[in-house]
């Protein structure tokens, strides 16, 4: 008789560091003697039974992964609702466990993926079958509670900070007859975590960015054009880091799209172009503007090594929880120390972090709105500390893995997602 | 007497290496005993007799410069005209350099650079002032006559095929319930070097990028609809490398921003989001976009090591031309090999490359029009081998150098470069 499989899953907006974490889970998963089958696309390959068995890959693979960006079984956008509203979906996970066996599940994502690991241990309760249920942070958002901080954010930060500096280099040679003004749109959608990591890349007010829009401060358009123009006229050119998030005093974003997302989430875009043509519209200059979008967030060659050990500690800690039966947890970051920097793991209970969002701290924004403090810069700066390179191939581009990704056989009728 | 001193200047967009280059021609000039001034802000610099003493700076600057993106005495966007048309700012020029015993010019940057370069050269000729005038390459367009590459380019090629490959791993792991079409804008405004270098990130029909708009193939609406949806429909998601510079039938930019700068170019910028909002509202599907705009060339810490080599040495071998009196001339890049790649300098005459534009040669694009062939990836491959990180602080960023860049002393009467 087996002795119970370990289910894991991806959900929501892929990372530089999850699959690291991925690397992780199985590595650890394989030393204790556990199979670990992997579901396709998260959930919706969970609710599918559409399983991958891992154990197909060599050892190589699996090390490979911590240094492959994206998400290497597939994510998902794809939330369930509460137990009442969703209540076929939740027992056919269940249905699915039971005939492979799955005796825990790791849920690898954001606040909402916590709320689905929290909610599918409830249903397993219910149903006297033996689960437990772990939540494995992920996001470069970096707003889940209770952890110091989310794995995938120190490299989106690292990321976003290493390119404005060469970017900035770049305007500060130009400005004279050409560029004065550049805008570089960063993601984050409700908390300005990787609008304040753009402020690592200089000190001081004459170092850019000069000015940072977060989300957390309404946006006053005669106040920022006139800092622009202060700014230029006094360094020669300014630089601009800009959330996607970013909102007018009606509490309408800027940049609304006016889509919406399977989470119900606005898709936004497009806030960086707005205010560098705001900028040549009302004051003249000359501008350039830049959205990284997704390579922000894929971005595994500038990857955070503090990240990266991150993402790895919360895989092999979530294995530890889940084989000692911690069942509704995830193994959140603990900071002890700012200088020398030192943290540990230790495990918090899902309920605690399930649609909770946490925002940017007040003390991390400068009375002006425009700039970070030093409480933001001592928690920001060890995020991004260290490099962690991938291997590249002769071809002069980084050894990225794929994988064989080998489906288990299915046991159960088919089933469509969209049946709830 | 003084034996004379070797001007350098930079000119037109900056590159992760031209800096690399200014550290190669101030070692060199150092190593054979002349003082180097630079041109602060280009040509523009030159004319206001705004020159900076590069000898006040340490050797370490010096070589810290060889890992510094951005232009380290500043660049320009400003065209001389025909001698005829600007004769006043030649003359004055030639003042300049008499003025402060400038027997060699080194101008690097792109094709109206080798231009002034040239023009330069004549007025002093005509003068019986003795200058040598050197063209130094340097563009990410890639688009210089005769030289097998431009410095600059291979680094900006290597951060667009590997960041289009990131990416590509992100939209993969995304495409079944979120993100299925990403269309990444890459630079290049009439020559697609860059569109094409976006295609080594992938091998064959099914790998990213699955679709590249060159600007040298007109923009064909429903063909381009139809193998974005095909696509999908096969892959799963799609990937669209746009450059832009891509036009439609009627030769127009299909993002003409209206903006025109100071050469009389067109500023663009756009057609990424364009693109893929058009496939939004034809075909339906959830896309998202990305313009790196700067971050593309100024991304040192993805550099090509290839490239850095190439900088460094143009860099040496325009000293080396210039002392030995090889006026008129560029070192251009000459491939000898492909496999092994090999390469060497060779003088080239500055006529020969101003105000030429070297295209994409057309066996380089498929016959399709969509992707790159294989002699475009012999081509191209070479030049994106190797990394060539930048050291970095505790802070966790590149440790970049800033220069003092501590003035000349004036000894003409002020002049006003809107004099002419």
């Amino acid at each position: 008789m087996s002795q119970g499989r370990l289910l894991y899953a991806q959900s929501g907006g892929v990372t530089a560091v999850i699959n690291a974490t991925a690397s992780a889970v199985i590595t650890a998963a394989r030393a204790a003697g556990v199979k670990v089958y992997a579901a396709r696309n998260g959930i919706i390959g969970a609710l599918r039974e559409d399983l991958i068995d891992t154990s197909r890959e060599p050892i190589a693979a699996i090390r490979a992964l911590a240094h492959t960006p994206g998400g290497a079984f597939g994510s998902c956008r794809f939330k369930l609702k509460t137990i009442e509203a969703d209540r076929a979906r939740y027992e056919r996970l269940i249905e699915v466990f039971a005939a492979h066996d799955i005796r825990w599940f790791l849920y690898n994502g954001g606040n909402d993926s916590a709320d689905t690991a929290n909610k599918v241990s409830q249903v397993a309760r219910e149903f006297g079958y033996p689960l437990t249920c772990i939540g494995v942070p992920k996001t470069v958002d970096n707003d889940l509670a209770v952890t110091d901080c989310c794995p995938g954010f120190g490299s989106a930060a690292k990321y976003t900070a290493v390119s404005l500096r060469e970017a900035a280099l770049d305007v500060a040679s130009m400005a004279e007859s050409s560029t004065k003004v550049f805008v570089l749109e960063v993601m984050g959608r409700h908390a300005g975590w990787l609008a304040a990591a753009a402020g690592l890349a200089g000190q001081g007010a004459d170092e850019a960015p000069h000015i940072i829009l977060f989300p957390e401060v309404p946006f006053d358009e005669a106040k920022f054009l006139a800092r622009v123009d202060d700014t230029v006229r006094r360094v020669g050119w300014c630089v601009v880091a800009v959330s996607e998030g970013l909102r007018g005093a009606d509490g309408r974003f800027l940049a609304d799209a006016g889509t919406v997302d399977s989470f119900g989430h606005t898709q936004l875009g497009g806030v960086g172009p707005a205010i560098a043509q705001l900028v040549k519209a009302k004051l003249g200059y000359k501008q350039h503007w830049a959205v990284p979008d997704y390579l922000q967030r894929s971005a595994r060659h500038i990857a955070s090594k503090t990240d990266l050990d991150h993402a790895l500690a919360v895989g092999e800690a979530a294995v530890k929880l889940a084989l000692a039966g911690q069942n509704a947890v995830m193994p959140a970051i603990v900071r002890t120390s700012n200088a020398p920097y030192r943290w540990k793991i230790e495990p918090a209970p899902l309920a605690k972090i399930a649609n909770h969002e946490k925002k940017l701290p007040k003390n991390f924004i400068c009375k002006d709105g425009y700039g970070i403090t030093e409480a933001a810069r001592r928690y920001l700066e060890p995020l991004i500390r260290g490099e962690a390179p991938p291997p590249y191939g002769k071809d002069g581009l980084p050894a990225y893995v794929t994988l064989k990704n080998a489906a288990v056989e299915k046991k159960l009728p088919a089933y469509d997602i969209a049946d709830g």
